[in-house]
């Protein structure tokens, strides 16, 4: 985290703080941001519990480069730390300010019911969320985080970065591992037992427009992505998450991302979820080493989304 | 080392160590550990001198995650480091102990002959050994460790992991390059001449059963390895070298290794040595600029293990 | 820098520093040196602005293993940095002494033109230049080296390694996104507008002759070698980049390019400069979200020259 604002230079951030606020990264907003930047937003997304790389290689042969996520413990550095789960109204301000929080900072506010599940806290001294968003919060969104922590206004520090942003892009990409587990909570799967995973999805190209930036980054998922899971349970169980957790189990499954979302009229919320996860999904069970398969990958659907 | 027993957390490790003994590192046994555990385990073994990584990509469709390692200076990493070659039975206790140490810890003892071919031997204050094992060495195996490495129990680690983990069959799989160096070794190529080395084979999934663990890791090497050596010989020599690496050599080539296990009923020395190597060798005389083939992947051989 | 200086045991590089004089770095000459000390004279080429990796993957079948370069400010690490255009020949001496300088010395010095439009220029109190060459440079070349750096000699670093050596071909492969960006500019496209940028190459094998050992590094470049780079620009002035930048666009292109080098009687400059650029370019407008096509890879061109 601090080495990510030490090299604000190379990386094109710009990074800011107010005396008594919280500290702000603009990575794609205002700044130019990279996709590097991306690539380690992602890596702080994830707590510090996994890795994030880019690959020359992948599944769509017109778009050779890939996104790549393995956590050590799935469960903990995806939804523990990288899930978009905290949600930041400004309901004691006037800004009308919304984004969904992401990173490390909400394992140690612990406000979502989800960590009732995951029976997972963390403590720190200073922390950090990740924001798909073009601004930083107000000062009373940074209030009411900081109290959640615990924390002064100064320990905190927001990165943000919109869709259509290099470093926004990339970072949403990298949840293709996320997206599987949040999909595995759903569908009532005992997340104690994911004890490994690798994802993979292909870096979608920039949009400047919010819709169609939305729609590329997840349809790099929806049809182009692919994780592995290991799970403690027995043949039925492991069969049954495969079947469960790819993208093709949604009645919403087959058109793109953007044209989807405009079909319901952009109201995110009628979407069905069982749509937001990876293509293809492969999961091994470790308690009788077979292995299942569902879903599969879009190549045709990617191309047209990325085009 | 110190940075991989730090982590031991979010790696999943068990970390112990009594009084005036050596400290035990469990990364699978009664801990679960992880992929990444394993990953770090094989650049331990690798004595600091290679790297490990995950891929994305790889030769065989349905498995699309590979191990990639690379070393600088493959012999000495491999062989001089990495290789599973000191037999640590305990011969002075009753506790029926076996395991073979692979790691730096072999450096500084230099109990094996091949180091008289290798004219290598290091010096460390604290040194470290790793076992595709359940369990430590009994206090009569430290012992004698000890003692080859002129250290204190209390300055050696060693790291265990059965094949059956998650950590175990990724370190195992990461072998790819030192079988390899170890067949060149068998048919009389000389070591020295091995100048530089690349190694990446599919990720082999877990399997509790250890003689089908066992199977599917080194399925995976060799049906499913392959290496790109550079040599410092001649036309015919590296020609030779490529003809005579790969797996295909064997008489026991063409069955998964667990059928091959069974069929000599698991006495592991009627197996042809000539079997254990990867899948196809690529071989470019520095000398001449010409490179040479040998070997060929078994893809359907891999997925039928794999399945 | 001082951490690949430090590591030049396991990289085999032979290190020395005469009494006021700069310290020199053979890793490919008299020293062996490796593929990894070559990926890593890559990274110190992009002046610490970018990563340089090995992959197992790439687009040509028979020649698996790929280099792959991303940068987070591609003009800065390539052309601030990487590119070899500091001319540093012999005036001064009689050494007869000519080498072309790379790396991150070059934006202390700011002696080319090219500096001019880059508006770019660094200091710093120690700085290293790189050099695809058989030898270090003579104490005139270092004086004058000094000089236009405003340094002691004792301050400087020059790494060289020639082309038919492992760091060296590794080194100029890894120039894969490099070429690109010069071809860039000499085609007009302004720079600044090249906001990010990722490229790969297979790594082609040694050659012990010189121009054999040349044309296989520029083979993988320019029949191997794919980039994508993202533009702030619209959609006409990206798609004559990606129409303009790959090497299919010069009349040289369809031959190994030791072919062409013998066909021009070994005068280099009367080989088309439009030859030296990748095969393949997918330029990706973030201001309209298009991307755009241009070249195209020639696996069997590779093959041919690579066997």
């Amino acid at each position: 985290m601090e080495r990510f604002v030490a090299d604000a230079g190379v990386l094109r951030l710009s990074v800011t703080q107010e005396p008594g606020g919280a500290r702000m990264v603009d990575a794609g907003a205002s700044a130019r941001g990279s996709i590097e930047a991306g690539r380690r937003i992602a890596e702080i997304c994830l707590g510090g519990l996994g890795t994030v790389s880019i690959s020359p290689s992948g599944p769509i042969p017109s778009w050779p480069y890939s996104v790549v996520v393995h956590a050590t413990d799935p469960v903990l550095a995806c939804l523990g730390s990288q899930y978009a789960g905290w949600s930041l109204a400004d309901e004691d301000g006037d800004s009308g300010f919304f984004a969904l929080g992401s990173g490390p900072g909400r394992a140690v506010a612990v406000v979502e019911d989800l960590y009732k599940e995951l029976g997972y806290r963390d403590t720190a001294e200073k922390t950090a969320l990740v924001l798909e968003a073009a601004g930083g919060p107000p000062a009373s969104v940074v209030a009411k985080v900081a109290e959640a922590c615990s924390l002064r206004p100064e320990d905190l520090t927001f990165i943000f970065a919109p869709t259509q942003s290099l470093a926004g892009a990339t970072q949403v990409v990298a949840r293709v591992l996320e997206v599987a587990l949040h999909k595995a909570h759903t569908v009532g799967f005992d997340l104690h037992r994911i004890v490994d995973g690798i994802g993979s999805a292909p870096l979608s190209p920039q949009h400047p427009d919010f819709i169609k930036a939305m729609g590329r980054t997840n349809d790099a998922i929806i049809y182009g992505g692919r994780v592995q899971l290991y799970v403690d349970a027995d043949d039925a169980e492991a069969k049954q998450l495969a079947e469960q957790l790819p993208s093709t189990t949604s009645s919403d499954h087959g058109a793109p991302f953007a044209e989807i979302f405009s079909r319901v009229n952009g109201d995110f919320y009628k979407i069905d979820g069982a749509l937001f996860s990876p293509a293809e999904a492969i999961v091994t069970s470790i308690r009788t080493g077979a292995t299942f398969r569902g879903g599969k990958l879009m190549p045709e659907l990617v191309e047209a989304s990325f085009s």
